[in-house]
């Protein structure tokens, strides 16, 4: 035993139960799986909560690289620091953390920078392995390497994050809270408060409300939006975005001749002072860039489309219109500076998060929580690693 | 004779000089013309100094609409106003001023925001009419009509110019400063200044270093850019650049296999925090865009391509890059608000506006001025009315 740690564990491999990927498409497995100990840098997690996020569906999905089987998907999160490699200094043993697949080294020019949250000594990348060395922490009963997914891996009782990839947060957090802004909500409500830095009294287009739109919406009504528009095809969408400050709604597929980008013009007079694609489409993007008001317009783009889409805009227009086109990789947040605010703005009951968990499993029943996302039936659904 | 006015012309038309460009390409012919009195909310000017911008070179050369002929060009200058309209209370007569091609009516949502330069009641277009009603005031010896050019046509010693688009300047003022701000350099030293806003201490790459580019670099240099990256075909441009704060020079043509952002990012250690393309060509664009900084680098797009140009990226690297596209009409000047400030800042001996005066020539040699754009020799050439 670590004569540093107070627990059994800490040194030595754990064996744990976790929800192993094999196969695309296929249901996810529950096995126990050995992870090994922390190594330089890295910090043992024992997982307490996690949510599914659409990107863990799309590599779920995925047949070809950059697809990778067997793999431990989950990189929304909320646990326990259960035991630190060497040199971490930053949290110790007991800490309530989230995972961030979004790296923060602190060091770089980048993380330095209150400009900037893309980390440059560990840039994104959708990697099977550790950061620092291509490496994984995950062996399944057969003795066989299983893939870390997003840095993270959340679908185990236990899992291995560069302290890079860690935010210490309060512990008074309840944890089917804190592991929403593990990703998607953090984006969303990034998007409006980092990168557009939506001013208040300003109009908001919002480009699709899934779980990142209603991130957005919240993000742009904390701002102080005065207006908050939510475009979907789905009329239900309305009544969930009004939860999140959405006032006013714009059905695509039920304006007749007219573009949305018409409908948002001639709502506003003019375009929305910010509109967020949040969606992942190129087609969808273009629409939003129509519906930013000349002059001052941004859009901020969010949504992932296919490897290779292009977005193609008039040389002309972006000349003359004087607008803005903005890309944002989890909402301009710096993970170990603004999830701190977030959380705290959370428990100070200003940012809403309760009205993003729409179900609640248990990890034995994980793939429910895919057929559920599957389905359109959830915003979040969270899973308990502790079945009892 | 008006009664309110002291002088002998207003109220009735002034018979004066103008250079027509009758045909494309072919020199500009100086006749005598008849310039009528100012409308409602219009003032009559009299020219003392002109100068040629490209955008009248581009317009004298098409053969096709919306090129129209017989035309007075000539959009960058600076005069007196020897009558106003109807209802004009912001200038009065023998009044110094700069007619401006853009707008500023004062009224409108965007000429009263701070964030908008685009008038919305009078928008930006390439008219041979005057704005508030489409009519001319320019008749040749004929009686024919001869078109206005950008809502000033300054190659005549008077024309006639909306009250939205004069600006009353000090009249302490040098005539042949003063007209280099009624376009292109404003909109070189606005688009740093004003569109990309730029921070000092900050890294700035120019794609072109005509005098819009030049222009630009003169903006950074005043905002406090430590480093001006100056990219061109041209070797000769960096001495020129040196004396507008360039402190690098990339010949695009003498880097072997390397492209201008590999080159960029190896200078700067990750790229230029803002990069502006001058020149026109949508390559170009791209090029910039892959040269700004990942996290936090601006990309400003001030040359005019080809109508029907198409910009096109990759979704993916906007969404991860973090970068920003933005596009900027006169450089993001607010007219009347802003150009006041520039011409104090030259009178403060703070902005630079000597170094862009490379030849004067009096009117009857206007033609001259076109050989010099065309043969690359000039940056701006003045254009004095008064042949004396």
């Amino acid at each position: 035993m670590d004569g540093k740690s107070s627990n059994n564990t800490a040194g030595k491999p754990i064996r744990c139960r976790a929800a192993i990927a094999r196969k695309p498409r296929e249901p996810l497995v529950i096995e126990e799986v050995i992870v090994a100990p922390p190594k330089h840098r890295e910090v043992r997690i024992k997982i307490i909560c996690t949510t599914l996020c659409y990107s863990d569906v799309t590599f779920w999905k995925l047949e070809h690289p950059p697809a990778i089987f067997p793999r431990i998907l989950g990189h929304e999160a909320m646990g326990i620091v259960e035991s630190v490699g060497e040199g971490v200094h930053e949290v110790v043993e007991g800490d309530t953390v989230i995972p961030i697949f979004l790296a923060d080294c602190g060091e770089c020019t980048d993380c330095l920078s209150q400009k900037s949250n893309l980390c440059s000594k560990f840039p994104f990348k959708v990697s099977p392995w550790m950061d620092r060395e291509e490496t994984s922490r995950f062996t399944d009963m057969n003795g066989k390497t299983l893939y870390h997914f997003l840095s993270v891996s959340s679908f185990s009782e236990y899992t291995v994050v560069d302290i890079a990839h860690i935010t210490k947060i309060d512990p008074a957090t309840p944890p089917n809270r804190a592991c929403l802004l593990s990703c998607g909500v953090s984006t969303g409500v990034g998007a409006a408060w980092k990168t557009a830095k939506v001013e208040a009294g300003s109009t908001v287009a919002i480009f699709g409300l899934g779980a990142i739109g209603l991130a957005v919406a919240e993000g742009a009504r904390l701002c102080g939006a005065k207006r908050i528009i939510g475009v979907d095809v789905n009329q239900d969408k309305f009544e969930i975005g009004k939860k999140f400050g959405v006032t006013d709604f714009v059905n695509s597929r039920n304006i007749g001749d007219k573009t949305v980008s018409q409908v948002i013009i001639e709502m506003t007079g003019g375009g929305a002072d910010y509109c967020f694609e949040c969606v992942g489409l190129t087609s969808l993007v273009h629409e939003a860039y129509a519906s930013s008001r000349k002059g001052w317009g941004k859009t901020v783009v969010l949504g992932v489309d296919q490897p290779g889409a292009m977005l193609s805009f008039s040389s002309f227009e972006v000349l003359h219109s004087g607008k803005t086109l903005m890309g944002s990789l989890f909402g301009g947040v710096k993970p170990k500076s603004d999830i701190p605010i977030l959380i705290k703005r959370y428990m100070d009951k200003e940012l809403q998060l309760d009205e993003f968990v729409t179900h609640e499993v248990k990890f034995n029943d994980i793939n429910k929580a895919f057929e559920l996302l599957l389905q359109g039936k959830s915003l979040r659904c969270v899973i308990w690693m502790n079945n009892e």
